[in-house]
């Protein structure tokens, strides 16, 4: 099994190595010169346990890749998917498989722009790493990962992708759910990632404002007249718990979600793929969405302000 | 003429005491015990050019008054507006004219559930003042007002009160434009304080946002739908000009709005008279407004995010 990483950043590298030392034909694929110009010197530095291994796997440019994949895993950030893919697009044939393993909305169909719905496996995980700099990755914990072939044409090679998976002691299962868990988490996300943005708070501070289950209801009505129309039967109930649940501040309510501390840090957020996609989506249906469009302005709005790169 | 001063703060007390030193017959109405006490111990304490003067001026609280007046001038916070009203009911009759010079939305309407449209002188003014503490005020640069009587009935003591603000210097004229200057300061509002208080930041920095003029527009679309509904024939691009005027650094754009200020210093914004008072008057004649009301319950949130009191 030949298995391409497109992203080889933290969870990419992990993937990677992980991967390689059980045997499968790893191919790191990235863009960053002295990450690539490090691994390709002295090898992928793995810090796992306190000591410190050197892995020889092959990296390049997307443009370098020659040879043809099984699978190919996009591991990038969710905002550089469209040039990768674009990028990488001599590499997908009708037999490739390609993963996707990001959150948020619009990534199945930034994928379905380069390839077609048999090709695409959707996937969950709760793997994470940490890159240290360039061609240093350290290894902590453990995870797993959902992963769902969206047509059954290629069930062969997903298989068998599973299995080198699970040999690398990644955790892998083949589930019917990871689309509902992707949209149910994008709703959780359009909520409250957006909401303690603006107001600048904490998940329990913004639960603890009086109009906080209205402001949550207007997303969610949006969101699910959308996911409906796509054809994903989500229930607003069961969503709108899982936001109410995080309220309580001893179940994280004190956790500032990632756009809090995008914006804190000057980044841009993801809104795009959250309330900004919905919105997006929403236009095929010509489903109204005032609520999602006006979040998502308001939000590159405070981007422009922090001066967000 | 008798002229009663309902809300005895910085702006109350100047009025106050400029139209007591002319000559004319002036009674200050307040709640405030220690303000009333300092009062009616020494005089109202009035700094003027670094001298101090005390005015014996009669004070009381709203249940003490007895006598009749010409002239009610309302001077309370646009919040405290109603209770005051309710509280001094017992003095307005079908003679008295009351004048409101407040910013915002709906203090009309407030007004007209005590009284009838033939009571009511609407106002705008650009004076200002300082209170120091109870009892203390102090008095300096200059301004003007201009004052509409919304019907003619009661013209003889409009005029009457006209010349009794221009004996006591306050500049006054008789206008048909105040009604129309509220709703362009109060669409001019509704855009910068809110979005500034949302995305915590100065005229200048909203206007330099890519989407700053898309999130101008999705207000005044509301805003003059409202409008035009209630009679008021206002312009879009007219209040958008002012807008965008103030968006040059050179023009006031390193202006923080008041709602700003309030957020910073924890304190209850106006927004129910800007884009709340928007929604609620837009209920009535069944107009759609979604971004004026999420907009207020963002600004709702923040306070309480904030704690404002």
């Amino acid at each position: 099994m030949k298995i391409a990483i497109a992203g080889a950043g933290a969870m990419g590298s992990r993937f990677g190595v992980m991967l390689h030392r059980t045997g499968t034909d790893v191919v790191l694929i990235d863009q960053w010169d002295q990450h690539i110009h490090n691994i390709q010197e002295k090898g992928l530095k793995v810090t796992e346990n306190n000591t410190d291994t050197y892995y020889q796997i092959p990296i390049m440019k997307p443009q370098e890749v020659k040879q043809n994949f099984d699978v190919v895993i996009l591991f990038t950030k969710t905002m550089q998917l469209d040039a990768m893919l674009q990028s990488i697009q001599h590499i997908i044939n009708e037999n490739t498989l390609v993963v996707t393993l990001l959150n948020g909305l619009g990534n199945l169909e930034t994928m379905e722009k380069y390839m077609n719905k048999r090709n695409i496996i959707a996937g969950v995980t709760l793997w994470s790493s940490e890159l240290h700099g360039p061609g240093h990755v350290e290894l902590t914990g453990s995870g797993s990962l959902d992963l769902q072939l969206l047509q059954p044409d290629l069930h062969d090679t997903f298989e068998a992708f599973i299995n080198a998976l699970n040999k690398a002691q990644l955790h892998a299962k083949e589930s019917s759910d990871v689309v509902m868990s992707i949209w149910k988490k994008a709703g959780f996300n359009c909520v409250l990632n957006t909401y303690c943005t603006i107001l600048n708070c904490n998940v329990g501070q913004f639960g603890a404002t009086k109009n906080a289950m209205i402001l949550t209801s207007k997303v969610l009505d949006e969101f699910v007249a959308v996911a409906h129309a796509e054809g994903i039967m989500i229930k607003k109930e069961e969503v709108e718990a899982t936001v109410k649940k995080v309220f309580d501040p001893a179940m994280s309510g004190d956790h500032f979600p990632s756009m809090v501390q995008d914006i804190h840090k000057k980044r841009k957020t993801e809104i795009d793929y959250l309330n900004g996609a919905v919105a997006r989506i929403a236009q095929k249906h010509q489903i109204p969405t005032p609520t999602c469009s006006l979040l998502t302005e308001l939000i590159h709005a405070l981007e422009d302000v922090v001066g967000a790169a």
